[in-house]
């Protein structure tokens, strides 16, 4: 079976956005360690440019656009990280971008998009179709649409975030038994598995999913890709959407040994965490790993080192206050 | 003149605290870089065992106490940080800890020092001495009084994350012009400038204190320790000592060139930028370094790389909410 993305496209791609994104540490808490009685590495993607990951794939993908391309412009539609992403990308790169995001989008997530210098159309995620919204405007301008997940060059970005975890845990002297990460679209988890598979062949790989957007573990117990119709939101705002990608999901079905699914409260008190003890900034999408670690959800054999990424850090201050306080 | 702490101290203190301490990463964000117009290496402290840098300097002192000394035990008094540190360094030693705390600290710091194992005697800050009960506490159990700043192996200790500074800075490309390091007792200020100095000569030093307690700039100006009257109190509960020490001050004396003095509201406003942009979670004497240079009171010739440490991220849920919300 080919795959859309392999190590060496995630070679090039760390090439590609090598001194422009941030090569995020691999943190190492000895009080989470002594919780889950045995080491855990921490991949803080928190600390990467626009406080999410989503910039290496951004980056990748539009840093190969041609003159042209360029010129004509790029649009997207996102929740919000990714919406950073392409803007921050398309600002380094001179290329007009505008974004399609959901007029509830967390307000941290608009407000840095913009400041980015995107032009940002809002539209009414009950009534309107980002897709539809976002080709018209596409079709329009003549411009280049950047999928947030579906894209081999976005995946391989994001893959660079494993190649980097794979490399750091060798020098923290770590043969990891797993990894676990998030779970959306899966371009992360399907760009690092590629890396952390192709490097590290024995390590198991973990997706993470919030309770009623599971698609991908349901997709990967059917054994084909499963939409599911979301009956109701959830905290993990960036985690929403409702099926895997068609680039994404045989990839995850070919690497990923479980995925574990997180409740909202799983992940707030998981933030509640980070705060207290790590002293980090995670948005609720982004702490979906912690939470099912912290909460008994991830099985991985033996006692050996595991790792696991945050993936993001945007959250409105109001939704980081609530949760402080425990009312969520 | 001879100095309480050479170069070569530290080095032995790092060498005792290696494998046990963390070593915690040196940052950058773009962001930071951009909005500064130079670039700014974050030594985050926070991210080190009990959240803040005085797990260093506690566990060079406690691990160099022979067998009788361990047996009778430690005594410390610390709004908070150095408790942890402390008690934290005791538990890890087997050696049992009597630490004095304000009843008014914060209760993220009394829960922690606690739940390191160690025992907390609380006084009142109005009316009682916490020097005299402390005293009174060490002579009875003929236990060791852990000083918070004035002991070489402390200021030693706290002096590692100084040569972990400049080494981690050159790994990054970076000569520095200046280091920014918040200033209460001294410390961390003395250990750091010393290792800086030695290693780095051309770096300037520069130290900052909360409004209301600029006892370390008054007496550098003065050329001699002048104590201060407090008048009220600082957002920055970590930094209220009243005068430099008696073995920090002739070190800071000769190394920092400048004491800048933040206000609560810079200082609340350097949590809010902290929390929003570099997603790090940092109390409030631990972001002084950062209040001062996002305020523009710090002058460091050039604009050459410029490093900054995060002192500590020991802050209550409650007024880090407050602190979100705008309400100081």
């Amino acid at each position: 079976m080919t795959y859309a993305v392999s190590l060496a496209d995630i070679e090039a791609a760390a090439a590609r956005i090598a001194g422009v994104a941030v090569e995020t540490p691999l943190l190492e808490s000895p009080a989470l360690n002594a919780r889950v009685g045995r080491r855990v590495l921490i991949k803080a993607e928190t600390l990467q440019r626009v406080g999410a990951f989503k910039f290496r794939g951004a980056y990748n993908r539009l840093v190969q656009l041609n003159d042209a391309e360029r010129k004509r412009g790029v649009v997207a539609f996102s929740s919000g990280n990714h919406a950073q992403g392409v803007a921050l990308a398309a600002k380094l790169l001179g290329i007009p971008a505008l974004i399609v995001m959901p007029a509830d989008a967390p307000k941290v997530k608009a407000e840095a998009t913009a400041g980015y210098g995107a032009e940002v159309r809002f539209y009414d995620r009950l009534t309107e179709s980002r897709e539809k919204i976002a080709a018209a405007i596409a079709a329009e301008r003549d411009a280049v649409m950047v999928p947030a997940f579906d894209d081999p060059h976005i995946i391989a970005g994001q893959g660079t975030a494993g190649i980097e975890l794979v490399r750091q845990a060798q020098a923290a002297g770590a043969a990891l038994a797993g990894v676990i990460v998030p779970c959306s679209g899966g371009g992360l988890l399907a760009g690092i598995a590629t890396a952390v598979k192709a490097l590290s062949p024995a390590t198991a790989m973990i997706g993470v999913e919030p309770a009623g957007y599971d698609d991908t573990r349901t997709s990967l117990r059917a054994g084909v890709r499963t939409p599911m119709t979301p009956t109701h939101r959830t905290l993990c705002d960036a985690l929403e959407s409702p099926c895997p990608g068609e680039l994404t999901f045989p990839i995850i079905k070919d690497t990923v040994s479980d995925v574990a699914v997180v409740t909202d409260a799983e992940v707030a008190e998981a933030m509640r965490y980070a705060f207290a003890v790590l002293k980090l900034v995670v948005e609720p999408g982004g702490s979906a790993a912690l939470a099912a670690l912290l909460a008994g959800k991830v099985e991985i054999a033996g006692d050996g080192p595991i790792a696991l990424v945050l993936s993001g850090g945007n959250v409105d201050p109001e939704q980081f206050a609530r949760v402080l306080r425990g009312d969520i």
